[in-house]
């Protein structure tokens, strides 16, 4: 692919999750509980974390792979409300003191800043069990299924723990991937794999959604990691270099920035040849890789 | 009632739960991942957890109204890990340091105490997220909606943080009645709604049981405050006395020890009529209620 080829192809995913941001945070809002409703405190914390920006790739992806596969009706903006609810859930106890201890977080104080330690931990929670609600409506009960084992201890949550305890001792490339496949992968994978569920996708559809998944997901981490190296607090809207200071596991510091892109450039290929034996038009999911890796923030 | 039958059935529910531990610790054993599999620490925080004692309090009224409402084959024991599960994930997080600062629970040290914070966050969460999967597979998709709706904010969440809200604060008996009835009351209930809609139970007799379940929790709860002013720490296996340390809202705060004792047995009165439109033998959960009121810890 030619390097404006891959620019416009990247424009467009970022315009595609513009577009689709509008729909998915409607439907976030109206799934929240109100902050007239009590315990108001709690319900204002889950939505300004919720309402903190960020991308939506995650509904982004699920709701192209729906769309792709065919999918109908309006449950997808459960899953899609839910998806958005368990990456907020997992950002805000990242976050505490006692895990990252990070402040910043899409450019606002953490959760636990703007609020207190408790209100973050139970934000969090409360989180994680409403997007279970919220799956359990979609009228199609594998997605709860799906979703737990992408957050697991053999997915995200064991990726987080395993992050943790490796701050600061000397890794290898196989851990790195371990905890990036686990951490960040895994949930972008259950996104795919969720939209292709609802959609009512044969399972060779699915299983080919779940490798594209895995290999951006991937990708994503990679790229986040060159990030965290190369630009500015301002530019990301996170506390910057904070990968470094924590001594993190990460791709730029075992194998260097340079050979870290390249990775990312390689995983995105792979992802795109696991789109060739989807029967659909995947135009969507095949921008949305390019954008991973065009990204600057 | 006389005293002595009251006595003989809270003997006879104390047996009972005794003996569907055993059971109930098994299959718990089987849904815990090994710790042998990575993440090997985290997998060792959970299994201390849930293998720290406690009554099987919340499995033994699930496999009970299951049991008496003609349930048949093993996926209860999915619903009573699960009910465990979430019922330790709630005991984590509320004896992190950021929200009651518990060192003890169960005669040990706490989660947080015995490895570290990021540990317990993550163990709790990990339990949550498990308990909803194990859920997903017991082949009733309505336990997963029953089981959110009772953790979430209008339920053990809310309450709890509501709980923490109130510390030092004067409050009125509503809000404790509010406090107690979602921290402790939703999740017994819902331990009742779950055995019987895996039983295949009808709407009256689940709504009975609801009913039951509603009542005896908020007994539970009163109960637990007494004890909490009465007992010695080593009675209690947590720290005795810690509700007036916090300035926490609690019945023998406001009314006193005697008339919070009158309170719980009222409300188990009212569980025991609940139970009569169940056309069932309800002999176990009606020693059950006898035995919240009785117990010593």
């Amino acid at each position: 692919m030619s390097p404006s080829e891959s620019d416009r192809r990247a424009a467009a995913a970022e315009e595609y999750l513009k577009t689709i941001s509008v729909k998915v945070n409607a439907e976030l809002d109206r799934n929240l509980p109100p902050t007239t409703d009590r315990p108001s405190r709690l319900h204002e914390a889950m939505r300004y974390s919720v309402f903190a920006g960020g991308k939506r790739l995650r509904p982004g992806l699920c709701y192209a792979a729906w769309k792709a596969l065919g999918g109908k009706g309006d449950e997808i903006f459960l899953a899609t409300s839910a998806l958005e609810m368990f990456h907020t859930f997992s950002l805000i106890h990242d976050d505490l003191p006692c895990v990252d201890d990070d402040d910043l977080r899409r450019g606002r104080p953490t959760a636990h800043c703007q609020y207190d330690e408790a209100t973050a931990v139970m934000a969090g929670d409360a989180l994680c069990v409403l997007a279970f609600e919220l799956l359990s409506r979609t009228g199609v009960p594998e997605v709860v299924g799906t979703m737990a084992r992408a957050l697991g201890t053999y997915g995200m949550i064991g990726g987080e723990i395993t992050d943790i305890e490796s701050e600061g001792k000397k890794v290898d490339l196989d851990t790195v991937d371990y905890i990036h496949d686990c951490k960040t992968a895994c949930l972008i994978e259950a996104s795919l794999v969720i939209g292709a569920q609802i959609a009512g996708a044969s399972q060779s559809d699915i299983d080919a959604l779940a490798r594209y998944g895995r290999r951006i997901g991937l990708a994503f981490q990679v790229v986040d990691d060159v990030l965290d190296v190369v630009s500015t607090t301002e530019q990301l809207g996170k506390d910057a270099g904070s990968d470094i200071e924590l001594g993190k596991a990460t791709y730029p510091a075992l194998i260097g920035v340079e050979a870290s892109r390249k990775r990312a450039n390689e995983l995105v290929e792979q992802a795109l040849e696991a789109l060739e034996s989807v029967r659909a038009d995947t135009t969507v999911l095949r921008d949305i890789a390019e954008f991973i890796v065009k990204r600057a923030n």
